[in-house]
């Protein structure tokens, strides 16, 4: 939490997008920059109806908004909002099951990422700042095997056909909500490594006019466009909007200039700083980009929590 | 639901007493009489913040108040007055355990049973009629006997046990909120039937000013004392109250007419009087006094509706 923090009510950070697109990772990375004690995550799986066996009896996938309570995980953001604490249901992931509740109290900050998080203007106007998670779609079914092969026990096979199955919702449901995100996050492979799924990724941010930005200019004018590049362009949709371009092979002194901006953005955050550790970008599994992303999610967080953000 | 209703919020009632004081029954009998598709039942007993097993390793009872989630308690019948969902938390007596939550509407009436429904301000603030039930603590013990080794699995030394270690804390917690009840109902067996659990207790309504009670004088003053009385008297604490006496043994016409009379006092509610069949009191199981209970409080509950209670 910022010094001289002005807003008295947990800042709400919503993370939309399809299965597997990095919600759960961007989430982590954002929660220890802003600091674990600080931050409440709640995914909105566990507002699940039906459990994956109710699922498959009545044909309906999870990404279904009826195959969800809706109304309930809008009565949770208002209620978290509003500085209350909520009984939040839980959804098994390992074996598909619904089970107990948990007691959530609200934190400074919550995440709250998953399937359908601005499915309804009621759950959108609690959120604080809005992102909208877009992978390369080859890359979004890497990692979806990766994920459900690995860790929620579904062969190579299933999780294709999963894909299959689940794409008239994905289009009904899930990609109309695009269009509600303050930013858009497209990680992609570069044009050289089709395969890379990890560190070595590209990062696109479609940067819309309903956040104030950071103003990146000082780091824009200082040489070439080493790895680093924001142009004003049109969205899919047509609409004006800036895209913020970062390469996985982004140097790494330019990677630091950009860290070190950012963070004299918020000077009231600085002892944050030592959450994120030290940014030598020697690790094999150091993204810069994905650093770099969190980040620049985390400056909008503080910036709202200092009453920056009420544009 | 009376016709011409005015309040258009659920009309909610309070059941609260110790472990086996009857709520269930009661419950089940009121909202027979109300329609079932038009009352929520909720038992407080699912607000349990730990399972039968968690209990006996944290050495406390599910009477403490630290065992619930209290304040999501006071949250759902908040939320339930507005008229709003809520999501309730369940817990299965069979085994003790706690298990996936269920999605509960509002209704247009709605009673809450159990323990601790008004430990804190905030929920005796959300009734609109405030039961509590102290059988005689002996019938009381039998009836729980009777119900926990029937339905629960315990074993008759398993309930004798349980009776003891809770007994600081049925008199630190569940006793207190006595005070907060518009109505004190208390069954106990006739004087030569001590054994008596069923057809034939007796039963005192303990009445305060807190509710404009139903005028019973067109009864009272026809003829003797057979088996119907009301008298000012003093509660146990002092405060001047009026005691309604139902012997178990009342005379059948004498019941029927108390049964016309508060039906005439609801004319709005007469198409409920189906819903409790014929009163004709020749079953074996028949309770005048069980049955005459129920139908005081659905009156107050109709009342209730129709605005009429809003002293």
């Amino acid at each position: 939490m910022p010094k001289n923090r002005v807003v008295d009510r947990p800042i709400i950070l919503g993370i939309v997008g399809d299965s597997a697109a990095g919600k759960t990772t961007l989430t982590a990375g954002i929660a220890a920059i802003l600091g674990q004690d600080r931050v409440a995550c709640i995914c909105s799986d566990d507002y699940h109806r039906y459990g994956r066996k109710e699922r498959a009896e009545r044909k309906i996938t999870a990404l279904h908004p009826d195959c969800n309570y809706i109304d309930i995980l809008e009565q949770h953001l208002r209620l978290l909002r509003q500085n209350q604490p909520v009984l939040k249901p839980v959804y098994d992931h390992r074996d598909g099951s619904l089970a107990a509740p948990e007691y959530v109290a609200p934190k400074p900050y919550i995440i709250v990422e998953g399937l359908l998080g601005y499915h309804t203007r009621a759950m959108r106007d609690c959120y604080d700042v809005k992102l909208y998670l877009e992978p390369e779609e080859e890359l979004r079914i890497r990692w979806k095997i990766q994920r459900d092969m690995g860790k929620r026990g579904y062969t190579r096979e299933q999780v294709l056909a999963q894909i299959k199955d689940r794409e008239h919702d994905t289009q009904a449901f899930i990609r109309p909500q695009r269009t509600f995100a303050d930013i858009v996050i497209s990680f992609y492979p570069p044009e050289d490594h089709a395969e890379e799924t990890g560190s070595q990724l590209n990062v696109r941010h479609i940067l819309r006019p309903t956040l104030p930005h950071p103003d990146l200019s000082p780091i824009l004018d200082r040489g070439t466009n080493s790895g680093l590049h924001l142009e004003l362009s049109r969205d899919t949709d047509g609409k004006p909007v800036d895209v913020l371009e970062i390469r996985g092979d982004i140097a790494r002194g330019r990677a630091e200039r950009l860290e070190n901006l950012l963070w004299s953005l918020i000077p009231e955050a600085s002892h944050l700083r030592a959450n994120v550790g030290a940014f030598d970008g020697s690790g094999p599994q150091m993204s810069h980009t994905l650093a770099l992303t969190q980040l620049l999610i985390a400056y909008h967080m503080v910036k709202a929590a200092m009453g920056e953000h009420a544009i």
